[in-house]
């Protein structure tokens, strides 16, 4: 009668982070070779071809045992934070039901945003732990929370089918679910798309992202554009990404400009590899957006290095180390995942070594 | 060693909905045609007929990944509302253990009151979108929230056989957990029975529910009694359904009886049926209670009408489409379900298209 | 692909409880034979006696459907109330992923602290329900909470190995994650082991669990030793344990210890045990800390006896029922598990039967 496969990751680690100015911290933390999750998916043949899809899929943090929290709405109010300890398991990351064909994918509910796959598949750490390139992207660095960077809830997807030599692509459109007699009825609406080519050594991927906000002094309509590529060579795996993102503001355009290039390098005793990247940031924004101080925020700047070893135990099970620096320039308070802010132009470190296992 | 059941249904679908003066909304809803969630369910043979029951099965909405909310004590101030985006999944609809026998089963836990069972099988719509007969019954109206409508608490549960000749019932006595030295420690108490007969065609059942709460000027005691009938003529099967809701506060009682009539009709290219409702709501509330501009309450009448269909792709895959209109009078503000209120004496409807699969 | 275990305990019974001065309460509880729960848990055979274990177990409350918090930090500030009904499940329990040898097992993330395997293993109610010797144990009595009784987050725990001849015992380190710029970083922080020996009939061990707080009026330093020992008789098992429990704080240091004597007797008309229980606390707390009144903490002793009988219908299933008693003396407040406290000096007694499955 049940046709449901159950999967899981469990991914705990120690970590060290230095903030520039703000102390250290020891931590157990998690899911920074894989994010921690639990899962429930399922598939059933309806024949000629045509399929019913099912996926539900949360993370979990087993260095205390909570749930993470999702976006109702696309919008910074569809989002708040349990009392501590509180937060109970959800599906944040999947949770949809849909059809596939010979003629692509429909999905209907919660997913990740298109511009998120990038995120994952060019980035040599697969946007999990203090090297990530997310470190960059993912922050809104005070302007606002940006509800739609990873997932968005309210969803209507198509993936383009699997069989056209290599091509794959994907578009979205997410709901703010407002009514029509509120004062910024299109706030949380999103328009998504992914468009990307490989023959199974190369890779390489075009997205875009586009939310709906009305203009505030915090926040407004947020746009993220990367691209990215990857090459196999068989002794190493190259990574480039690079990603724009825009948010427009009253006071102007906040745009941030970064790029990265890494390396997984097969290597060491047993089956193990180790992960390099660099990445840089460059903040755009508009001369009229101003730091505290009143320097310009296009001075705040930054650039990060991150050096890894994965080994694996076992297909499943493998054991890391990553370590992870970044620099930052004027008013710029980037910190490695998990880690405490610097002071502004401060550096933030972060160090970890873990055990992953999957189910 | 386990010897559990894992199911699970994942419902989503596409809304559009029109609330009379309050303009309108499109949404991603879930659970229309069936209740999105997710059990887990065993059953053990202890010999001599005798077995051992449980039951653990929550809501979820896969829209956004969130699970939903329960009652503590079956009154008002047993359930709150979690910050935004946080609500983790939880056995909201039923979790007991139990045994069962020849001559009965035995139920311990939190789970569905009796009288519900007849807005779920005398309803073509089975309690769920737009068109559930529900949109007159589960509401409180603006008076109290009846905290046992759909399931209760601290509950003892007694079923009958099911070797009865077609004959089924079942009582369920509910604690409100009060402490003897509070107020009113006798709120929250539910006592809750039902009695039916079916012969496979026809089948017919009465219930009714009673909770204690102390008067006051938006609750109090609250019964809720219905009687329900089906029959299956092959070409149709044919729904009644009648409600009567009263709930005594400090200034009268409120009072409201509903009916409905319905069909599910096999029909169309392929496994599917056209299911079709008629509601009134006939407010009969005492001469005291008005509403807000000094109008009487008993003013406050609708009536609903619904046509859906449903596509079944399998046993377990449906597509469905629902379409249903509400329309007020007096100062009744009734909305078809997951849509907006609209004004008094407004219309609401709803339109609403999805996929439901089940494991 | 999926190699996990699920399993689960569902534990239901009608109390009835008295507190002396505060009344009376009829409720349906859980988790009173066993603590009602649902898990997930895996192990995989890495070659040469290396295993990687991971384990995911939260408890849930199925007389309402809801999860319990977890502490995220090991400090009062980690742990919350959600809004009534709106617990979600999640792992309080255990949360770990980890690797095990012929060396031994390494875990990290959220696991009982080992003092607590003591509080279950050598009392003959297993740290559950109205007569557990927990009762006054797990209690802060007024005197702040004691986050660290039971588990603890962010911790790396080492287990001996299970080929030492009947020795075994765990040491455990947590993180209280404090950046180092606070006041007090080392708040949080746990230090705990355990070592005991057993041939199966006789069984002893000692622990102590050691967690720092900075000293305030109502917390500080946090101290818990425990040394229990039972012997299997055939006719009867005995159980003895001794707890100390110290907790620094400003006005000086608040000591309670107390013992249990218990035994289960294998009895009755089938397989079934009587369960019975005798605890004392004596409070030894500093002469400076005073009750509300006025009159010295150290008066605050109690004795407790417990009673009850369980009877197996299956390996998983059984039917239990409890009564249980607690005098207090002076200020002291202490009540049966579930039950509302009494006046002081009052007595609280708890009497309960309900039915356990597990699968």
């Amino acid at each position: 009668q049940s046709s449901v496969t159950m999967w899981g990751i469990v991914d705990v680690n120690v970590q060290h982070f230095k903030a520039e100015g703000n102390g250290s911290v020891n931590a157990i933390g998690n899911g920074s070779l894989s994010t921690s999750q639990l899962g429930f998916r399922g598939s059933e043949d309806l024949g000629g071809g045509l399929r019913a899809n099912f996926w539900l899929e949360g993370s979990i943090n087993p260095d205390n045992g909570t749930g993470r929290t999702t976006n109702l709405n696309n919008q910074p109010s569809g989002t708040g934070t349990a009392p501590a300890g509180t937060q109970g398991f959800l599906f944040d990351r999947r949770a949809y039901v849909g059809l596939s064909s010979n003629y692509g994918e429909l999905r209907l509910g919660h997913d990740f945003v298109p511009t998120h796959y990038n995120s994952i598949s060019f980035d040599p750490f697969n946007a999990n732990g203090v090297a990530r390139a997310g470190n960059f992207t993912f922050s809104g660095s005070s302007n606002g929370s940006l509800s739609t960077t990873i997932t968005a809830s309210n969803s209507v997807g198509y993936l383009l089918p699997t069989n056209l030599g290599g091509v794959y692509g994907q578009v979205m459109y997410a709901a703010g679910e407002n009514q029509s007699s509120v004062a910024n009825p299109d706030d949380g609406t999103l328009f998504s798309g992914r468009l990307g080519w490989t023959n199974g050594k190369f890779d390489v991927a075009a997205a875009a992202s586009h939310t709906l906000f009305a203009k505030t002094a915090t926040i407004g309509s947020f746009t993220h554009q990367n691209v990215g590529a990857s090459y196999n060579f068989g002794f190493a795996k190259l990574f480039a990404l690079y990603n724009r993102v825009n948010v427009d503001v009253l006071a102007g355009s906040v745009r941030k400009q970064s790029w990265e290039l890494g390396a997984t390098i097969p290597a060491g005793p047993g089956p193990g590899r180790v992960r390099v990247t660099y990445a840089n940031l460059n903040d755009v924004s508009g001369s009229k957006l101003l730091n505290a101080n009143g320097s310009a925020r296009s001075g705040n700047d930054a650039n990060m290095w991150g050096l890894g070893y994965v080994y694996d135990l076992s297909k499943r099970t493998a054991l890391y180390a990553t370590y992870a620096s970044i620099s930052n320039k004027g008013g710029a308070t980037y910190a490695v995942s998990g880690g405490p802010a610097p002071i502004a132009a401060g550096t933030s470190t972060g160090i970890e070594a873990g055990v992953r296992t999957s189910f």
